[in-house]
C-alpha cells in the first residue's frame, strides 16, 4: 500500500500503513476451509471409533498446549495438527453414533452449509436495516417452521390477520424464557399500578417440578422472589406432567394471600424424562388470572411437525409463547431457539432500546421488525440462514422421516428392554427417549431400591467407560434411570442394537457379581 | 436397515425403519460444503462491487421465496441459487471493504474455519464432562487472551496463586453486562439482609449517559427500578468520559436518601464516540461503596492487545469484572463475547443448577469448572475453538499489526478530516472510529446547527445510496455527527481514501446546491 496520491490536497499520505496482513484473503479462506471441510469428513469417518466419553483428566489439555499465547504466526497445519491431537481425543463426541446421552444435538450437511456461510458474510442484524435479507429471513423461517408446526397464524409474523405475533431465533431456551418471563413481569407490574419494581415481591411463577432446572435459573434472573417460584410436585398418576387441577389450587391460594400470579411455564418434552404438561388445560387455568402461559417444547417441539405428533401442542393457540430448538431434532447445528409469541408488542414493549446511532428511516417508518427488540442482546448473528436452508433442501416429508425413524428407533430399544425382564421401562416413552431401568426385583432376587440404583449406576459408569455408548441418567419418583436418548444424525439402527447387546452384557457381569457376593 | 437380527430373543426386530435419509452422509457434506466454499471466495471477490446498504424495500423477500415451506426436498444447488438471487441483493454487507458503519465485524480465514469444524462437530458443552475439551479449551483461550491483554492474574481461571479468578465466553456484551448485574444485585440483597428481592427497590446502578443502551435495558431485565438506573451526563470536558467526581457526588446523595449502591458500568470506547471512562478512577470511588464495577470494552478491548493502548484499562485490577468482544475487532467471527470476573463464585453463586440429569463425578469432585454456571442458559456451542484457533495461527504480533493498521487508516482520514476546512473532527480519535461533520461555518456562510444536522444528514443519506459507502451517525453533545468506523477485514487504504473522496465530492455537490438555494 502507500501509494502517492495525485492529488496530495486531497489526500493526506502515510507511508508507514503495512496493509500487507489480509486475514480475509483468497488463498488462505479457500485453503484453510478445505483443510476444515477435510478435517470434517475424516472426523465423521472416524467418530463411530472414538471412545464417546474421552477418558481424559480434569486440566489434561493445558499440559498438552503452550500455557501462553504464541508471539508469531504459524502455518494453518499447525493449528490443525493440534487440534487432532490435544483438542479431539479430549472431546465428548456428540456426533458420535454411540451419543445417547442428554438428548441429541442434531445436524445436518445443509445446516453446516448454512453456518459456514452465516459465519463469512459475518453480519449483525439487529434492526432491519443493519441487514435486511437476514433480518426478513428470520421471519420467514420461524413462519415456515410456524405452519410445520401448524401453529395458529396469531403466532405469524405475516398473518395478514392484523395480530401482532412474532418470532425471533434465540440461542437458547433459557433466552426465550427470559425475554417473556421479563415482558409478563412488566405486564404484571403495570397491571397493578407497581411504581417501579416495588410490587415485585408480589409476583409469583409457576411450573412443575420436572421443568428445567434453567427455567427457575430465569425466573431469578428476572427478578423474581425466590419465594414466590412455585415448583408443582409431579408424580406417576400424571406421568410427571404438571396436574392443572393442582395448579388451580395453588393459584387460587396465592390470590388469596395477596400474590400476583404472572407466569406459567408448561413443558412438552421435559428433558428428565420427556412429561408433556397438558397445554390447553393449563391455558385455560391461567385465563381466570391473565397470567402468561408459555410453552417449552425444546426437545419435543420438533416431532409435532408429524400430525401424530401434533396433539403434544394442542391448545396453544390460547398461550401466549411458545418456543422450541431446531438445534435438538431439528437437524440444524447449534444455536438455534425460535420463540414465538400472540402478542408481540408485549415482548418489544419490555426490549425495545433506540439510541441514537442505530436509528434509521426503515426503523422509523414502522415498517419493519427490529429483531434485537425481542431479545436480550443487541448483536446478533445471522441464524435463519441456516434453519430455512435446512427447511428448503430437505423439505417437510424428509425432515418428518427423520423424526419418525428416531422414534422408531427407540421404539425398538423400548420393546427390547420391555421383552428382557431384568429391566422396566419406568414412564411411557413420548418421543425418542426410553427411561429405563434395572429392576429390583431379579427373578428369585429382590433387590433393595438402595441396591438397584447401585446396580443402575454401575451399569451407567461401566458403559460410559467402554467407550462405546454414552448414557445419562435422571431420577424419576425417587429412581435412579438411565435414560436412552435416541437420535444422533450419525446413528443407525445397528448403533442402536450394538448399545442394547452392551447393556445386556454389562447387566448380566453385573448381576452375576452380585450374586456372587 | 431392518436386517434380520439372528439371534431374536436379543432384539427386537422392526422392519419399517425407513434409514435411508443421513442427514451427515459423507457425500452431502463434503459436496455441500465444497459449494458453500466457493460461494464465499466468489462472495468475497465480489462484495466490494455490490451496494454496501442495499435498496431493497420491507418485504421484498417474500416476495422472491415461497411463503410456505416446500414439501419434498430440492438439490442443494437449488438452496444455493436462492440465496444467490434472492438473499444476497437483500444483504447490508458487514464484509464489505467500503462499510464503515457502526463497529466493523472483523473476521478471518482461521476463525470462519474454527466456526466450522465447531457447527460440524457440534457438542454442547454444559459441563465439563458434557466436553471436557471445549471447556479446556476455552479457558485456555480466555487465559491466553488475558496474557494479550496483560489482565491481572487474579482474573484468570489458571492463576496458580489460589485466586477465584475465572472467565466465560458468552454471546454479546449484554450477557456479560446482564450476568454481573445478577451477582451484583444479589451480593447487594444478601449484604443488606434482603427478605428475598424486597431490598431491589433500594438498590441503584450507575453509568455515563454515553454507556451502550444494552446496559440500561440489562438493568431493567434483571429487575432494578427504573428510577434507581443512573444515567450520569458528561460532556466535552471529558471527552464524554465519565467524571469520576461527579459519580461519587450522585453515590453519595444516593446513600444519604437511603439507596444501595451497586454497580457502575464503566465503558472502555463508547459505540457513540469511543469515549472512555476512567477505569481507575471509578474503581477508587466504586470501593467505598462496595459496588461492582464492570468494564465495557466491547470494541476497543482488542487495541489493549498493543502497549501504546494498554493504558486505556489502567486500573483494571482493582475491577471486578471486564468484558470485550473478539467479535467485535480481534478477528473472530460472531459470536465471541470474553467476560473474566475476579471472583468467578460471585458469578456461580448466582448462576449455578445442578439438576439430576447433569450431575456427574467430574462436577462433584470439585476439580472442574461447569461453564453453565457461568452464563444465562445451560446448551452451549464451542466458541473457544475459533477464539484459540484466530491466535494459534496468527499469534501476537500479526494481531497487533492488525489493530495498528486499522488505527493507522482512521489517523490517514482523520487528517484528511482535519485538513479540509469545510469539516470538523467532534471528539478525539482513540481508536479507529473517527467522528466528525460539515462545519456550520463554511468560509462566508454560516450555517444555523438545524442547517448543519440537515447538511450533515443529506451527506450521510446520499453516501449510503450511493452503495459505494455504508457511514452512521450519532449525537454527540447535541450535535449530528458521522461516524466513520475503519476496519472491515477486507478492507484496504485504497477503500478509505475512496470513501474520503466520495465524502468530499458529494459535500461540495450540497453546498453548492445550498448556495443557490
Amino acid at each position: 500500500m502507500g501509494s502517492l496520491d495525485t492529488n496530495p490536497s486531497t489526500f493526506v499520505c502515510t507511508d508507514d500503513l503495512d496493509s500487507s496482513f489480509q486475514p480475509l484473503n483468497a488463498e488462505d479462506v479457500r485453503s484453510y476451509l478445505h483443510t476444515s471441510v477435510d478435517f470434517i469428513c475424516d472426523y465423521y469417518k472416524s467418530v463411530e471409533s472414538l471412545p464417546v466419553l474421552p477418558g481424559v483428566e480434569p486440566g489434561y489439555l493445558r499440559r498438552l498446549l503452550q500455557p501462553a499465547p504464541p508471539t508469531s504466526s504459524a502455518p494453518f497445519h499447525v493449528t490443525m495438527k493440534e487440534l487432532r491431537d490435544a483438542v479431539v481425543p479430549g472431546m465428548t463426541h456428540w456426533a458420535s453414533p454411540n451419543f445417547f446421552a442428554f438428548f441429541p444435538a442434531t445436524n445436518s450437511a445443509a445446516a453446516i452449509a448454512g453456518e459456514l456461510i452465516a459465519s463469512a458474510m459475518n453480519t449483525v442484524g439487529f434492526t432491519w436495516q443493519a441487514n435486511p435479507a437476514a433480518t426478513e429471513m428470520e421471519v420467514l423461517a420461524l413462519d415456515w417452521l410456524a405452519q410445520l408446526l401448524r401453529l395458529p397464524p396469531s403466532f405469524l409474523m405475516n398473518n395478514r390477520t392484523g395480530a401482532t405475533g412474532g418470532g425471533v431465533i434465540l440461542g437458547t431456551t433459557s433466552e426465550a424464557m427470559l425475554v417473556t418471563l421479563v415482558a409478563a413481569r412488566d405486564a404484571a407490574l403495570r397491571r397493578m399500578g407497581s411504581n417501579g419494581v416495588a410490587g415485585m415481591t408480589r409476583l409469583t411463577v409457576y411450573a412443575a417440578d420436572q421443568t428445567h432446572s434453567t427455567f427457575f435459573k430465569a425466573c431469578r434472573l428476572a427478578g423474581f422472589d425466590p419465594a414466590n417460584i412455585r415448583s408443582i410436585p409431579t408424580a406417576a398418576d400424571t406421568d410427571y406432567g404438571l396436574d392443572p387441577a393442582r395448579l388451580l389450587e395453588i393459584m387460587k391460594a396465592d390470590v388469596a394471600a395477596g400474590l400476583v400470579p404472572t407466569y406459567i411455564c408448561a413443558t412438552v418434552g421435559t428433558t428428565s424424562s420427556n412429561a408433556v404438561d397438558p397445554v390447553g388445560a393449563i391455558a385455560d387455568v391461567a385465563a381466570a388470572f391473565d397470567a402468561w402461559v408459555h410453552v417449552d417444547a425444546a426437545y419435543a417441539g420438533s416431532a409435532c411437525i408429524c400430525p401424530e405428533f401434533r396433539h403434544h401442542i394442542d391448545g396453544v393457540e390460547r398461550v401466549d409463547s411458545i418456543s422450541m430448538s431446531p438445534h435438538k431434532w431439528l437437524m440444524t447445528c447449534l444455536d438455534c431457539t425460535c420463540l414465538w409469541v400472540r402478542d408481540a408488542g408485549r415482548l418489544t414493549g419490555s426490549l425495545e432500546t433506540n439510541p441514537e446511532y442505530l436509528k434509521n428511516g426503515a426503523s422509523e417508518s414502522g415498517a419493519v421488525t427490529d429483531l434485537k427488540d425481542m431479545q436480550v442482546g443487541v448483536g446478533r448473528r445471522f441464524r435463519g440462514l441456516k434453519l430455512w436452508m435446512v427447511m428448503r433442501t430437505y423439505g417437510a416429508v424428509k425432515l418428518q422421516e427423520h423424526i419418525r425413524s428416531d422414534v422408531a428407533m427407540a421404539k425398538m430399544f423400548e420393546d427390547s428392554v420391555r421383552a428382557d425382564d431384568r429391566f422396566e421401562v419406568v414412564v411411557p416413552r413420548n418421543f425418542a427417549l426410553v427411561c429405563f431401568r434395572i429392576k429390583p426385583l431379579q427373578g428369585d432376587m429382590l433387590m433393595t431400591e438402595e441396591e438397584a440404583e447401585e446396580a443402575n449406576r454401575e451399569l451407567m459408569e461401566r458403559l460410559n467407560r467402554t467407550g462405546k455408548a454414552y448414557v445419562a441418567h435422571t431420577v424419576i419418583g425417587g429412581k435412579f434411570v438411565l435414560r436412552f436418548a435416541v437420535g444422533s444424525s450419525t446413528q443407525e439402527e445397528r448403533h442402536v442394537r450394538s448399545a442394547w447387546e452392551l447393556i445386556q452384557k454389562t447387566t448380566t457381569e453385573i448381576m452375576d457379581q452380585g450374586r456372587e457376593m
